[in-house]
């Protein structure tokens, strides 16, 4: 089968496909030696605010491996400085905000912003890496998703069990509201940017919305990021929404949006994508986890996945989760390779 | 309804009572002030050594608050001691193994141990317990569950990723096995040890469980889990089977064993219930952080979950994980007061 069009983007849209697309999470960063090599001179946030680093990185795991997308380096926290807050990246402990939101206060003191001025540099990487990218690997760019970002600015930084944020949920939903709205907006008009700047489709990562009973997730997030994603829809763009912990959110997380739901190993795929409903497409889900298993392992468990979407079209080959510091580069290959090459059981003729 | 047997016990065997029991994963712990007093002079080992402190630390809750379970103050890690590995608790690090398993010299190198002997002490204050509690207040026992334990024997401590043990899994099996072969057989002496001494009921925390896919679990922890519940039952005495993320697991989590089935906030307890099997108890599962919010959020999210429960008999309230640090003592008895007061919705006579 000759498409005109990517098989990443056909996947999106449950097009039928040659070969199933497989792209990972974190697919550039600090598994790669290319990478290490080049956070030696730079900072991370230096980086993802010098189009020609951004690019140069994006394109790393592109060069070393046969995948089917790419998607721009960046940090989902990056929106966060132009709206008033005081990140910095420390060495092994990750991002930390000196001056989070604890009360409505905070929330009335954060800025909106225009993503064309103040994340120029990310829309900038965008457009060049569309020139430089062939015409077969489409680029994704992504943001973090509400209740993920709010729990970073609430908490001021990566956290155990969120208590700080859903005490403020609880005790000052007022506050909530007005944060999330905030957030949500600017998320919004962030991804537009990115879609105008030449991204062809976007990720919402709300890692942590896992968090979260079902209750509490329609109740405090599901508005907001149906909001985001209704917007994404109106631009033709296909979004991917992603969750990890998510095996009980999956039908409010698609009924919030998203061409394709992003599931983590915990649900089997084939029960995740039953559940999600087939008409949408899935992305997932081995762990990354067995990236650091024997070559054996590797391509068992790849081929499972595989074999659980069933050769339906509208499946793209991802990890669970972001590729994991350590990840041997033989491992990725090997994923990759296996996802290429795999024949559905009896469908041998299939495509 | 006067019952001669405590209504704790009753609903673990699924039998009616008068009221919906009630206790808390870590009821006994850093919450209280009378815990934090006592903790300004010893440590957390020695007072899980001493059996008149871990008397002491037990009764804590049960005298502040209206339980219908005591739970016998220890620590999961405590076998690993005779074992012969070197745990330590360092302030504001959690629990720390200086000679971690990473391969399989270091299983042959673990020591098989009597619990009579060498946990004496947590033996010794069931028994303190047993006289010191009264008869409507039954006495929990409890282990750490095969794949948490392996995963701290081979981390070496708490883990975002459990990578190490993921690894060992997948490119050292035997090594697994037999450490999980050692790790099952120290817990069910150690369970049925507890029994002996006293314990009226016993619960198995595989609180890591939900990191691994359901065809991991399956493979590497379903077998061992199964083999500690089944000798459990032998005894007669009712078990609590637990873990957190635990959604997509739940069948085989009871397919493992246990009388009751712990469940987390992030998956309805009517549904939950549904995929367990109404054949079984359950436990859980309000989200702890909502002990943070306001008293109408406290009890409103308490009686959510009791309607979930739907007036059948077999539900033991519970938090879906541990009081975390912090929690006020008030939204404690705000909960123990909701579910005792609780009325099922159109079954005022019930009971």
């Amino acid at each position: 089968m000759n498409s005109p069009e990517p098989r990443f983007l056909r996947a999106c849209r449950r097009q039928p496909v040659d070969r199933t697309p497989v792209w990972f999470m974190r697919q550039a960063g600090r598994y790669m030696p290319a990478y290490r090599q080049l956070r030696k001179k730079y900072g991370l946030l230096e980086i993802c605010r010098t189009p020609e680093l951004a690019l140069q990185v994006t394109l790393q795991p592109i060069e070393a491996f046969e995948l089917d997308a790419a998607i721009v380096f960046a940090d989902i926290l990056l929106p966060l400085v132009p709206m008033g807050f005081d990140l910095s990246f420390a060495k092994g402990v990750g991002p930390q905000i000196a001056n989070p939101v604890r009360a409505i206060d905070d929330v009335q003191r954060l800025r909106s912003f225009d993503p064309a001025q103040e994340l120029a540099p990310t829309l900038e990487a965008i457009k060049l890496l569309r020139s430089a990218l062939p015409a077969s690997t489409p680029l994704i760019g992504f943001a973090g998703g509400p209740f993920t970002l709010a729990c970073y600015m609430i908490e001021g930084g990566a956290s155990r069990n969120y208590e700080r944020a859903k005490s403020l949920m609880y005790t000052q939903p007022s506050a909530w509201w007005a944060l999330m709205d905030l957030v949500t907006s600017m998320t919004q008009a962030y991804l537009l940017a990115q879609i105008e700047a030449g991204a062809q489709a976007v990720q919402l990562f709300d890692s942590w919305a896992g968090a979260l009973s079902p209750t509490d997730y329609q109740r405090f997030v599901q508005p907001y990021s149906q909001r985001v994603l209704q917007a994404v829809a109106e631009t033709g763009a296909p979004s991917l929404h992603f969750g990890t912990n998510s095996a009980t959110l999956l039908e409010l997380m698609a009924e919030a949006g998203g061409d394709a739901i992003g599931v983590d190993w915990r649900v089997e795929l084939d029960r995740a994508w039953q559940t999600i409903g087939y008409d949408r497409a899935i992305q997932g889900n081995l762990d990354p986890s067995v990236l650091f298993g024997s070559d054996d392992e590797i391509q068992a468990q790849t081929r499972r996945i595989l074999d659980q979407a069933g050769g339906r079209p509208g499946h793209i080959f991802n990890l669970g989760h972001g590729i994991l510091p350590g990840t041997p580069m033989t491992a990725v290959s090997l994923v990759v390779d296996a996802v290429h090459s795999y024949q559905p059981v009896g469908q041998a003729e299939h495509g």
